[in-house]
Formats: C-alpha cells, structure tokens, sequence
C-alpha cells in the first residue's frame, strides 16, 4: 500500500496530523520576549539593484565547461531549491557553445532577409517600438538529462540539479516574429528560416517559417527586465516549447530559405541515432516530462514522517493535464495535486503530501500532457534510441530512498 | 475622434500599416555579412549567479532616505521599464523603517503564542516541511502613489517610476498561516494576531484572524528562491492584496489577541484623515487601480506614429476585469487587450495600439474589478480625503503628450 496522504483530507486535516508534517518546539515566554541580534543593530538601507542573501550559499548553478579552455559549457540550475514555476534570471540554466558575448545594444541590429520582398534591417529601438507579446514558458536544453540517456543500464550517481538542471521557467517577451516578416513580405517558396547568433562560433539554426508564423518572438524581455548577457542580450529568437538551442541568443539575423541549412549545428551537433541505427534531426518539440524535485537525489530525509513531494512537469506540446506519483516504483500511483497557474509550454508545479515510513521507497513522478502524451519509462525511452544518445531523455526518474534517509537515482 | 487602432486589424494588417510602427531600414547584402565584433572577440563564460547586463543602467531603483542618516527609506521599482507582471527580485520595491537586519536563518524562529491551545516555536528547517501555497501576486506599498495624494491641486513634475514605483508583482510561496494557527490551537476570543518584525524598529501589525484563516501565508520563496533579506530573508508574513507594511518582513512572532494592538505603525503611520476629519485605520486592502507604464512621464515620443500603449492594472479585491484607455482625458474610452495570464491579486498587463498624430492627448487608463469597482477620478479620490492625506491613492492617472512628444504629469 502506497503511503500518499489524501489531500483533502491533509488540508482539512486538525493539530494532531499537522504535528506530523513538522515538529515545532513549545515556546516558552522567555524565549518570545528576548531580542536577537538583529533587533539590536541597525541595518542597512537598500541598493540600487538587490541581491540574494548571502547565508544561500547553495542556490547558485553549477557550471561545468568541456575543458579548461573551452568556451562549450553549461550552467545547470538549482532546480532542487527552487519552488513554484519562476526561475530567477540569475539562476536560469544555460548552454554556451562560445561562451557570452559582450555585445552593446546601440550597435546591434537584426537582418531580415532571403526570399523576401524587401530586406530589412531592425535596430533594438524599432523592436521596442511594436507591441509586446509572450509569457510564462520553460526553456529546456535538448541535452538536458544527458546522463540518463548516455548508458541506459548504469545510474549515475548524481544530484537532481546535476541531472535535470537544464530547464527553468521564465516571463519571456518580445516582439512576434509574424510581425515583422509580414512587413518584409515572405515569397512563395519561404519555407525555413535560418537563425544566426553574433556569437563567434554563430550558432545557426533552420526553423520552420510554420513555427515563426505561430508563436515565436523577437524576446527582448525576461521576468520583467531586458534579457541578460547570458540569455541572448539584446535579443534572442524565442520559440515555446522548443529545445533550447533553437532559441538562438545575441539574433543578429534571419535568412528566409526554401530548405533547411544543415548547420554544424543540426548536424554534428542535436540530432539523435535511433535505435535502428538512422539518424534524427530537427526533433525540435520538447517531449512531456516531470521529475520530482524535492526530496530528489543530494537530500536526506531526517526523520520518518510526514512530507510534500514537489516537483516540476512540462511539455513542449501544451498544457500539463496530470501528474501521477507512486512510492512502490510504479506499481501504483497517486494522483498529485497541481499548482495555478497551469499554463501552456510552463513549468507546472505538482506536489502531494507522503508518508515516510522508514522503509526503502522508489519515488517516481509521471507526467501526461493536453494532448494525453504519457511521459515513458526509462526502459520504454531506452529502447527508441541507440546506445550513445542521448539528447531528449524525458523518461520518468526513479529517486530511490534508501532506510537512511538518503536519496539515490536509480532506473 | 480617439486614435486608438483595433487590435484585430492591427493584429491581421499587412505591412503597410505595421510599418507606421516603426521605421526598420531596408538592409543590404553587406550589411548582411559584415562580422560585428562580438563574432571575432571570445566570449566569456557564466558566472554561478547571472546579473543584468551593464548597458542597462536605467533598470535600477531610485532609493530615496528620509534623511541622510535615516533608516526609513523607500525604494521605487522602474515600472516604466518593466514588461509583464513579474518584477525581478532584485528590481522588487522596498519600504524599510529601520533598514535591512542580518539574519542568519540557522539563529532565527518563529514564535506562535498568546489565545492559543500551547506556544509554538518553528525554526526555518521546521517550516520547510510544510505543503507550500501562494501565487503570482502584487504588493504594494499603502504610500504609493503619495506625490499625487498629498496636494490634489499641484500635480507633481515627476516620472512614473518616482510617482507609482511602490508596486511590484512576484511570485510568493510559503506556509499557508491556517496550517499553524491550527497546530497551536486558537481560544474562542482569538480575534486577531499581532506581526512583529525583528529588525531593530521591531515593526508590528495587528491582523485579523480571518485573513490568516484565509490566504495568508509565511512566505519563504521569491520568484524561485528563498526571500532576499530586503524582502524579510528569512520569512514575511504575505497577505496577498493587503498594503505593503502588513506584510511584516523578518517575521518573528504572531500573537494572538482578542484586539488589536493600535501600534505605531498602525497609529502614528498608515492611517488617513478622511474629509470629515475621521480618521481612518484598518485600511488593510488594496483598491483598483492602474498606471500606463509607457508612455509615461520620463518618456519622450520621437515621432509621430503608432505606439504601444501598455500599463498595468491590479486590485486586492481579486483578478481585473476590464481597463479602458482613454487619449481624450476621459471623453472617450477604448478597451485595452488584457494579457493572460489574468491572475488573482496580481498585476495584469494590459495594452492597446495607438497613433499619435502629434496633438497635446491627455492619456488614461480606468481599471475594473471583478467585483465591479471601478478606479476612482482624481477629483474623486481628492474628495474623500483631508488635505494632506495621501495613502491608498489609487485614483487614474493622467499623462499628457505634448506636441514635442515630452511626457508629463497632470491632474
């Protein structure tokens, strides 16, 4: 029998079982009526732009770079901390092919150009003259949860940011990219688009004219303040729900093609074997995936009771429509509570009281988005792919709680 | 005759009419494929926590001190260049009376005593048990907007930020405060409960018990990560769409009492003479209200055209129902788009294209809630309050564009 707490009944729920969840002390007079500290010494006033505080040593990315002189690196989020369905721009995950560059605002513009009636040139002023759209969306590596997918018979030995940091959720705005090739004015035969980064190794992309025409965005804004250098300042392309690349940072420009380029970038890198052994490219939606995020691998649990399971699901198909969890390694499953706001290519907060028992329990969270895609088993997504690949691993994580408390990926 | 444009023809026009947006310049082949400087200078890699970029030197708060040694001080938000309903942290406005206190989270507690069953004490790691709730909501300062309160008939020369930057809209997760009022056990009389704050002015507000019952929370997180210490690190009390200071940062003690305490900061400060000479208090809520964020004052249009009108709209009655847009002064009103996600207690963006033909308009945004009320005129506001009286000044704000494109405040 699963241990999962009725929800209805948690929230409803007297004194007796909320004991369960925490143990506060009993408070003494003596105790509500002495200073600390900090009522004692004055603080100090406020800076122009804030900081976290420094006692969160922990809530910082994790950065790792294919070698001590390479430029290829990525910057894994604390996923593990975080709560709700906003990442801090501080803290949004990242992958630099050629690192980031410094790139002055006055003196960028964005080229569009190809099979069009006209060329034209925007400067970041024209842009931030048309109106805004977007809103709040994940952006995900493509690459994220290499490490699951890289030898499906061995687990590796990691923490959860570690494993699935390369996703995070942002308010991302900017101008509709329909607006602005309508004013260049696409010719018959506009099928692709190549996206090109002012970046020095210029991450080129082909995408779909489809995609641009749907929902894509010129963003030159993240959670409320103009992208930071490491997202793609003063612009980069936006597309919801695809894999992160193809959200091409530092956009300096937009070639309209009757094909797709077959860039370095969609050739040696972000395309997939099979496991039938052909190659996949511009596999460019994101699949449907959660992962639960506390308690996940790096946590200890310190004692048996009671604990709210939460976690993170997305899918770069739409909506999330629900999250089950189970406590027995899939053998049944609970059906997690989901927080508002659920929103369309978001990350979608999903959480569910549990018991713990203090017996040996496999954790794994199952995602089903709008379109009634069910996330796969890691032994299902195994068997699509040849041995070696490893980008869009969205199979469903298994952390393992062992009698010690402690918590372990397992498959 | 007003100038604003329908939004679904803007939406499905063609290139000549999107082209009075704004004024891309045709490109050239050259253009094109000449390398700008960030394609041949390396980048540089990401840091463990990201920060703006440095062109962006506009996007910061102005802090403004009571005096040069005073620890009352109020930080006001750019709001004129903040897109979407999210305020980065970092940007979020702040009101301190005694400055910002250093708290190590490891040395702090909440106390739980007074009208109840038994004393309870909750360390940081205690409350991180519990079931997080809360949402994408507004706070805002009870003083904002007080330059346009204080003399109804001189409207200050000052920028939206500096006249409304005392609102800003996060994401706020913590305990549900029900959650512990029921594990300490309230008496029959338990009518209210005093907040105190453990900086050195220890301030402290009295609350009633039914809106701790309700959505009140003990916030711990801040759009992703743990509160930052000018936001109360480690723990505020959140009472969505109540005024800023009931909000107590640095939360250390909820006493329940069968009144309220009638402390300073609910004596001496944030209370209002109304025009009959009474004197209001408990003034708990926020009204309906909105600004247009841009064009606002500080704003120059450099030409004649179309722009973007684009505000915000909020209430602490729940979500926004409609905001009309007026360029005549009032004459005649358009409904502006309002963009999803319309949240509960939340900033609301809304926008609506518009062409200025470059006469003197007087522009307005009018607010509605959910429940019907509709934000007030100056002229209305100005009459239920003493000269001199400016909190809770929710009243429509007026921003005049003069034939050279300046912007400015008028009543």
């Amino acid at each position: 029998m699963n241990q999962f707490v009725d929800r209805r009944g948690f929230m409803t729920a007297g004194a007796g079982f909320l004991t369960a969840i925490a143990a506060p002390s009993a408070a003494s007079v003596s105790d509500e009526t002495a200073f600390p500290d900090s009522m004692l010494v004055p603080g100090v006033n406020d800076a122009p732009y804030g900081q976290p505080s420094p006692y969160e040593t922990e809530a910082v990315r994790s950065i790792s770079t294919y070698g001590p002189n390479s430029l290829l690196s990525a910057s894994y989020a604390p996923i593990h901390l975080q709560r709700g369905i906003i990442t801090p721009s501080g803290l949004h995950f990242t992958t630099h092919h050629s690192g980031i560059p410094d790139i002055n605002p006055d003196q960028h513009a964005l080229y569009i150009h190809g099979l069009t009636e006209r060329a034209l040139k925007f400067s970041v002023a024209d842009l931030l003259r048309y109106p805004l759209q977007g809103g709040i969306h994940f952006l995900e590596c493509a690459g994220n949860s290499w490490r699951q997918g890289l030898d499906p018979s061995t687990p590796p030995d990691n923490t959860c940011k570690d494993l699935h940091g390369l996703v995070s959720g942002s308010e991302w705005l900017g101008v509709p990219v329909r607006h602005l090739l309508a004013e260049a004015g696409l010719k018959p035969n506009a099928k692709w688009v190549i996206a090109e980064g002012a970046d020095t190794g210029s991450l080129t992309r082909s995408i779909p004219v489809s995609k641009l025409l749907d929902d894509a965005i010129i963003a030159l804004y993240q959670n409320g303040e103009r992208l930071r250098p490491a997202q793609g300042y003063p612009m980069r392309l936006f597309l919801p729900g695809w894999e992160g690349n193809t959200n091409v940072k530092w956009l300096r420009r937009l070639e309209v093609v009757d094909q797709a380029a077959y860039t370095k970038d969609e050739s040696r890198a972000y395309t997939e074997t099979l496991a039938d052994g052909t190659i996949q490219q511009f596999s460019l939606q994101m699949g449907v995936k959660s992962v639960i995020t506390h308690p996940s691998a790096g946590h200890v649990l310190p004692e048996k009771g009671v604990y709210e399971i939460s976690g993170l699901a997305w899918s770069g198909h739409g909506k999330i429509k629900t999250v089950d969890v189970s406590d027995d390694g899939g053998k049944s499953w609970a059906r997690a509570e989901l927080h508002a706001p659920v929103l369309e290519k978001s990350l979608t907060r999903f959480s569910l009281p549990w018991k713990w028992t203090g017996r040996t329990a496999d954790l794994k969270s199952r995602a089903t988005d709008a379109q009634g895609t069910v996330q796969p088993t890691h032994q299902e997504w195994s068997k699509l792919y040849a041995p070696g690949s490893y980008n869009h691993y969205n199979a469903i994580q298994t952390w393992q709680v062992a009698g010690t408390g402690g918590v372990r990926n397992v498959f």
